[in-house]
């Protein structure tokens, strides 16, 4: 089968490798041609590539299969441009990071046009080459169906992990790592939710190793203290220097909070134990942001997704205002003092 | 009738200062005489302080009673101290931020020599003196009735805020500003949630007044952005200038908000308005650890108090660590750079 | 000056009878007849009311001032049905718990008519009538300028709080109660992120009176415990039988956590002790949740206003299927049953 | 070598089962035969087991080497009993679920009698006889090493996890699946935060899947609304109707948040799409507590873990009456009646 991708970044080279590596081809579009000619060496035939659209979209047989993986902000023009090249019965995807909003409004806009929009929530980072991608898909049925072996060569497959207990017969598409999730957006609202998950388990790590890390408190603190300070009634309970990223390793094994965040957690802790690489300013990319606006919506308690997601803020010092609110209150009812800086 | 105070600082000074002008006599004892000769000069003849403990007790008539007001770290050692030259039926009060933990235990151990212990949680600030403190108390309650007169005066008194509707007849002690909340331990614990509460709604305040301070995003952040950021999907939507100091004023007249709080957020944003002299390193003094304790052991869920606390921590720079192995999982499985530094 | 008044519900009505009572007039609008009456025989002639709304704003003197308070849901039609009755110069006010994207929009689609579009949060709630109404106004300048007499008839006055210390002089609107925020939609804006405040600060006093009111739980809960529970490692901190109403009432008098909110608590539980008359089920009318999505979109951190919003859908069994989902790990990894039902 | 195992029940007995595999022998006590016969039937001669606690000890070589694996609350007094049959020189180990602070304390006490004292925090769960046990160790370093070939047998080993990018050669017993954390207590205080960090990503998944499981909201809420409930702004962005089974699966392969736990997640929806067996009454062991008494002591924010903790909590009615509290409130300032329960 042949597959055309817009964008042939990390995650649209990848996944072209893949399909290719499995026996289609593919036709890449890009406005720069080093990432063409870099695939064009590594994949040979298989694999043509052009800076032209028009080209672009000539080189593919009808029903034309256009993924479009660029960022998220670029991605509604993209989609216009090519979808006045098009024809009745082609799909386009949006593989990439969008709102899910967007596609909802988008599949609408080209109905009329008799263009099938699929979203496809892409998973599995930069290691997506070689363990394949989780893809969550939103669409009609027909159009879904018809990139069935596509997807089948993109996803991970079902030796990716062990088969869930009660499980028999023929593998179903999720456990070869892809699903249908529902009509237009329900492949992004799925990813968007994994993402929110993600920030949540993330955080619970993080916050865990901080504890292990401020082990030794009792050390350095002993039971004296200043009026602003609350005194550590047991030192004694604080006396520990854990290796921390010692623990990230044995956790990987036999421990219930093994995962593939603790397996990358446990690697960059032995690359750079002390973390000095890192400062400590994390980014949110909005699927955390939209999780939480989907759980506000719906009425959904998701406290501990939400303290993800306001942890990263105040990583960024989007804090500090409402911080200075609270020491001045202290020093008008208390005449407190702050602390000095560190 | 008389009171011993030990400890004759900004509170301990008040509270002297109080039932002294209500007709009352004290006895002052401090290491140093800076804080007497002030007192002394200040009250005349009711007023005698000393620095010599021996003499304190020598000066006070049988029952004695004793006010501890001393940071919570010393307060223990002087009120083994002072307990040594005490006699039984004497009263020692701790009225300092002592854990209630402390209270049971001393109440405990002075018990044997007769001597009656009785624990005030004082809550008031720099403006107890005029306004009087409110007074939350442990202990048995023959002692606790002795001090009724002293407690009355130390109070705010019935006409410090309307009457509550439906109560009738003669103030009850709570609607004067003073509670007997219980045996040894009780006023302190009482003063503890009282305090977790005061962090939760600094907090509110804190949070919400920052939500203001940024309405003006949509004016800086259009909808571009990197693939770091997310975008603003409506910058119409946070086109505002809002000027803080005056929204905390107004709120402070027919708003459900309204409280002494906010007319000190108003006063501390009027003489502020920037808040240029506040660096945002907010202190905690104990008590709203100690309330979160309560409620683990309790099982009481506490999450507004717990994100009230945790801010502060994260204030003081305690989340760093966190938020790098946040960073480093991120480089790990995106291959995301960190933002730099604002 | 004459007020025209959409809607003379409880809101209303009020602000109806305070301008009236103040020397304006007031005209008065609604399909039923029964408030209209009841407002007439108590205001007399100052007040007239019809259930026409031709009639309505024929009988307005130019430029009409026609002030909407209806439910946030019927308001949109209301006022554009009015609007095609209005001329330019007049003014729309939305008194009204609209979000305030819903202004925006609106004030655009009135300006080409030339009819002005302001705004105004209001919050009293039912005392409104006697202690007047905090007012948070959005619009341009010179319509809200034109509005000051009401304005001020309806707000609290400078009276209703001590004046905050180092302002002096004429009192600002501010501090008579009321605040021209910004342009449209800055009074909704504000009085969104107030009523998130208050729902942060209404949980910090819950959170605080559970934990009091669960302080005797060493006294049911000793040492034992069953494999599925936690021990209480010290059951001797738990042994208060605290009087919560008598607390309530006690920090209303000179502690930090002295508030409206507070007063109202004390009044609540003074007539029902025990709150035998709830059953727990927290409704939540939107601003909390509008006050989150700004928070989200514009990166600031707000925990303790999440919580609050959360706790609320948790009260109402919205966390039911998580809960189930943690059962349903917890039998799967540990072998361990739920606890059964209380 | 061999083993004392004091406890046969699922814990103790796998572990005896993997180290008599593994080809060393074992000794077990029970005060009840039932566990002992099962396990010799099972094992043969290279496990014997007694009732009689001195014949337990007989038949141990020194120095002995006693693993107590018992509930936490009947560890201490079994230790207690154990040790005063046992020699200088010999090892007792408390493998269960002990707060770390006993361990500092009983290896104090142990220590005069030169009994070395080892705590191990033990992962695994149902799982651990056939995955291996993940163990994390306190206690001198002597006794701990004379304990590895034991550790070694009970331990998952390297196989059970891709080892980590840039670990070469020997693995280290962290890579074999154990690990000495440091000092007497060590080994529960990892295994503490262990789990703490297994709440909050619980917790995290349940959110998500609940977000997941409302999609569908907006089929069943339009536009209309009271005024006690919150409009839905957008009902056609949550018409899903998300299959959560299935969404867990595709998870488990490819993407960022694959675990075991999700593995564990999977497997029961497979098995109860609905989770009907389930009532939502989710039990906390202790451990999430301490963690969270840990993260407040040393200063450290833990937000995710403490709303984890409180989720737990809440979903055992302890919110009730904060909830009433909060009701009690809107009712006093707003007249809002309660919604009924559903």
């Amino acid at each position: 089968m042949q597959l055309g991708m817009i964008g042939l970044g990390r995650m649209g080279g990848n996944i072209v490798r893949r399909i290719v590596r499995d026996g289609h081809t593919a036709v890449g579009y890009e406005r720069k041609s080093a990432n063409i000619e870099e695939l064009r060496a590594e994949l040979g035939e298989r694999f043509q590539g052009t800076t032209d659209l028009r080209e672009f979209v000539a080189a593919l047989e009808t029903p034309r299969v256009v993924w479009v993986m660029i960022p998220a902000g670029a991605t509604g023009a993209v989609i216009a441009e090519v979808a006045e090249l098009l024809e009745p019965g082609d799909i386009v995807i949006d593989g990439g990071n969008s709102r899910y909003h967007d596609d909802i409004r988008r599949a609408e806009e080209l109905k009329p046009k008799g263009i099938h929009y699929v979203d496809i929530g892409t998973s599995g980072g930069v290691f997506g080459l070689d363990r394949g991608f989780c893809l969550m898909i939103g669409g009609e049925p027909e159009p879904v169906a018809h990139l069935d072996p596509l997807l089948k060569s993109i996803a991970p497959g079902v030796d990716a992990a062990p088969r869930t207990p009660g499980r028999t017969g023929e593998p179903t598409p999720a456990e070869q790592g892809y699903l249908h999730c529902g009509p237009a957006g329900a492949g992004h609202f799925v990813k968007m939710v994994h993402n929110g998950i993600e920030y949540g388990a993330m955080a619970a790590y993080a916050e865990g190793l901080n504890i292990l890390h401020k082990a030794d408190y009792g050390l350095s603190h002993s039971g004296e203290f200043s009026a602003e300070e609350t005194p550590l009634e047991h030192p004694e309970h604080y006396r520990y220097r854990i290796d921390v990223p010692e623990v990230t390793e044995v956790w990987r094994r036999g421990s219930v909070v093994a995962s593939w965040l603790l397996d990358l957690t446990a690697a960059a802790l032995h690359a750079d134990p002390n973390l000095d690489s890192f400062g400590g300013r994390v980014s949110d990319s909005g699927e955390g942001r939209w999780t939480l606006d989907a759980a506000i919506d719906t009425g959904v308690p998701a406290p501990v997704l939400a303290a993800a997601l306001f942890g990263r803020f105040s990583s960024r010092g989007e804090s500090l205002y409402a911080d200075k609110v609270l020491s001045a209150m202290r020093k008008a009812f208390g005449g407190h003092n702050e602390l000095p800086r560190a």
